[in-house]
């Protein structure tokens, strides 16, 4: 049995910005993470939502591995780029703060981009792309992370999951928000398989001598074996997944001179982990009319959701459908949060003397196994 | 048994100029026709290469349903972006003119993106990206295609394979170029597959219901069955490839207004084809000196291909580095063909009058089967 909370929207995110505010985050600041942590749990990215609040960014900030202050600065500007150094502050802050000057940029250049070094991990990358949305913008949001994958015919994990996400907008279907993981699947996944105690399919990742590996234990990254990048192994085109790890690792690192692959370290370990970042921005008006462009939009999508089924399907979906879904679900009904992400988040108040006093909405019991909850949960990492 | 003959370079465009200004491409576009199909045979990419001269262009131009004028304008221009009409023109015209555009705004806006609609299959897209290096820029190339692939849970094919293609320059290492369908593999792979009476792995393809196929006579898109994007199937994150392909027709279809999806037509049906393709150029002195951004590119490099080896693997490679390898090879003993494919330039140019009178500059024979020329030979197609 498990048992799931649901919250209010604001009273979460309140809460971080009270969390964040004692330990040197400006109430600004800590907004902004608290948006960027609460948008994940919204829309079923649980992995990267509140569960980590403390082990990625509170504990962090406390032994020094983060500056609180987020002291970013703008290295080299041209009317429709940026080279921004992160200061080693709240990824979130500065992917907010990047994104929004690429929009502004943008806005005159017609089209903008972004690339920042010397950041810390910034939370879902579909944050920043959807950023762009409501200025009739399309926007693109990549960054690379700790090193988890390993390249085509290697067996040790120097590529990050190296997330690429774009964000289209629409006129009356949800927009189309692409935001994945460059890898097969998230880490998380196979953890929670071993956990579990299941075998994975091929092609998710190798073991200690590189060998596709259905058992789930084999597969620890920065020990034994590691993820595969999307596409599997050779065979099935793994080299693809491969290909745009590093297309990611080109426009966050090399365009800002940032750290790159095993250079990029993890949340786990005591040291700043240099993560670079990088942002684009489109604007569809400098192409064509935004009403044209929408209504295209929505006749792609509709085109690609009539399309015949395969037998024992219901429906097809369109990046973001889901997570629209659901976001909209939570939004009514409550964020949901597990147990034990509520009683650490309670405990890691308590450190620093901040309350976790929050009402519940509601709270559901459930029955525990690997499951897809209804509607759109997912379990993505990087 | 199979020959394989291997001409000089320049005399294989020679060739293509000829039959092209016999039936009514101006020599200059006939040059760049030839550029771009000889380039493909160059990289080990023959499906793009030499074998599509007559089927996808001069027997298509001869039947009107491609203008060999190659009437292409600008729609709508800014500093930094365009929307140009292919005018049903060729391809490889329109992408090169179109990528020129792009390198020249982004030289003074920093970075450039044009789309482009109503424009026939272009050869290979890592030809365009890579125009941008020899300007210290990235270069970026999507274009959509005919049909072939199934989004998940779907059993028709409704995307094209949809290639992306990156350029990025270096200075030691070869350029980074990434080339890659959109799908599980190329759909010449399981044609192959078929031809050989081979099975094919789980994750090329589903059958007429949707379901994953080892057998390669079950995949006919357009009959029935459809390729699967990369990924495969949805647990090994075919979701994610399928959501790449839809990313490349939001920049070259959504931004230009072209035709989507299975508006795309096939080289093979009676009616011009309606392709989009994207292109976009950064000036990477936008963002930082370009030695740093070039001395960057090789020790990412250097550092993936240090990485340590899977059992059984002898090298670790980097995306284009095979097709530079390959193609220096040729450049010094002749551009492969293979002999059917000689034996049909003999014919086309008979028909309309061109005489394919090259002189080998060796022969090869070879035993039959799938195998993997060395160094590098692909067999990718879209």
């Amino acid at each position: 049995m498990e048992t799931i909370l649901r919250y209010k929207r604001e009273d979460l995110i309140d809460f971080v910005v009270r969390y964040m505010s004692k330990i040197g985050v400006s109430p600004e600041d800590a907004a902004i993470v608290g948006d960027v942590l609460v948008s994940a749990d919204m829309r079923g990215v649980e992995s990267h939502g509140l569960i980590r609040l403390a082990s990625y960014y509170g504990s962090r900030i406390q032994k020094g591995f983060i500056d609180p202050k987020t002291p970013w600065k703008v290295i080299h500007e041209t009317p429709s780029t940026a080279l921004i150094d992160g200061g080693n502050g709240c990824g979130q802050v500065v992917g907010k703060r990047a994104m929004e000057m690429c929009i502004a940029k943008a806005k005159t250049a017609g089209l903008a981009a972004v690339s920042v070094k010397h950041s810390n991990h910034y939370g879902i990358a579909g944050y920043y792309s959807m950023m762009a949305l409501e200025h009739d913008m399309i926007g693109m949001s990549f960054t690379n992370s700790q090193p988890l994958v390993a390249p085509t015919y290697g067996k040790t994990a120097v590529l990050g999951t190296n997330p690429i996400s774009l964000a289209a907008p629409t006129n009356k279907a949800h927009p189309y928000v692409l935001d994945m993981a460059t890898s097969a699947v998230a880490y998380g996944k196979i953890q929670l398989h071993e956990k579990m105690k299941e075998n994975i399919p091929i092609g998710w990742g190798v073991d200690e001598d590189g060998q596709p590996t259905t058992d789930p234990t084999k597969i620890k990254p920065g020990g034994h074996g590691a993820l595969l990048p999307l596409g599997g192994m050779e065979v099935t085109a793994g080299y693809k997944g491969y290909g745009l790890a590093v297309l990611v690792e080109i426009f966050c690192s090399a365009l800002s001179g940032g750290c790159f692959l095993s250079q990029v370290g993890s949340p786990a370990k005591p040291d700043p982990t240099c993560v670079s970042h990088f942002f684009m921005a489109i604007n569809i008006e400098s192409f064509r009319p935004i009403f044209d462009f929408r209504n295209q939009m929505d006749d792609m999508i509709a085109l690609l959701k009539r399309s015949p089924l395969a037998v024992g399907r219901d429906e097809i979906m369109v990046a973001g459908e889901p997570e629209f879904e659901y976001a909209k679900f939570n939004l009514e009904h409550g964020v949901p949060l597990h147990k034990p992400i509520v009683d650490d988040l309670i405990a890691d108040g308590e450190k620093i003397g901040v309350q976790f006093d929050l009402v519940p909405v509601t709270v559901n019991h459930w029955s525990l196994g690997i499951r897809h909850e209804a509607p759109g949960t997912r379990h993505e990492e990087f």
